[in-house]
């Protein structure tokens, strides 16, 4: 049985939500790895959890793999990050709109003590 | 069995992977709701199941539960969407850099045609 509420589309979202594929996109914008060496770095994952870790990362458009000789490289697009960038640009505000607060508390504050 | 490649912690990244829970996150950037007031925006969900999203929220402290009356009201926290935001900046540089080449190859293509 599937729970809906964990279920969600192969999406840029739901691609970053794991924190192994965070490492792996971090590992990545170092340069191009292949499984291989990216699995090297993971001490805890096995080889064939990073190859389902990196389909999923595929699926989303968040990593191309592109043949080098024999061997397969990741390649990490961090242009499509952009469309979780693009959603938090409208929750930017609230927390920009506590920083000219705190900045206008400071100003007076230091208005007063001149 | 549990799926180890979706089960992640009841985190910020995790919370924001639902595309619903997205929805809410935006419902409740207008004003506080009650989750009868919020299940009313949401034709195709059950209210057991928002109850269930916002349970996932408030776990992930991106909204707090308030009574006034008799009823329990949704408020966002914006402010934990940071996490996400200062794990973007880092990614940031990659499309910054493609906006700086395409700005130095307008520029030359505009020094030219002048």
């Amino acid at each position: 049985m599937t729970n809906n509420l964990s279920q969600t589309p192969a999406d840029v979202f739901a691609a970053v939500a794991h924190p192994k594929r965070r490492q792996i996109l971090d590992c990545l914008s170092e340069g191009d790895l292949t499984v291989k060496h990216l699995s090297a770095q993971f001490a805890d994952v096995s080889r064939p959890a990073i190859s389902q870790h990196l389909a999923i990362l595929l699926d989303a458009g968040l990593v191309t793999r592109h043949r080098t000789g024999r061997e397969n490289r990741y390649h990490l697009e961090a242009e499509a990050l952009q469309e979780i960038e693009h959603w938090l640009q409208h929750y930017r505000q609230f927390w920009n709109h506590k920083l000219d607060d705190l900045g206008q508390y400071l100003q007076r504050k230091h208005g007063d003590a001149t």
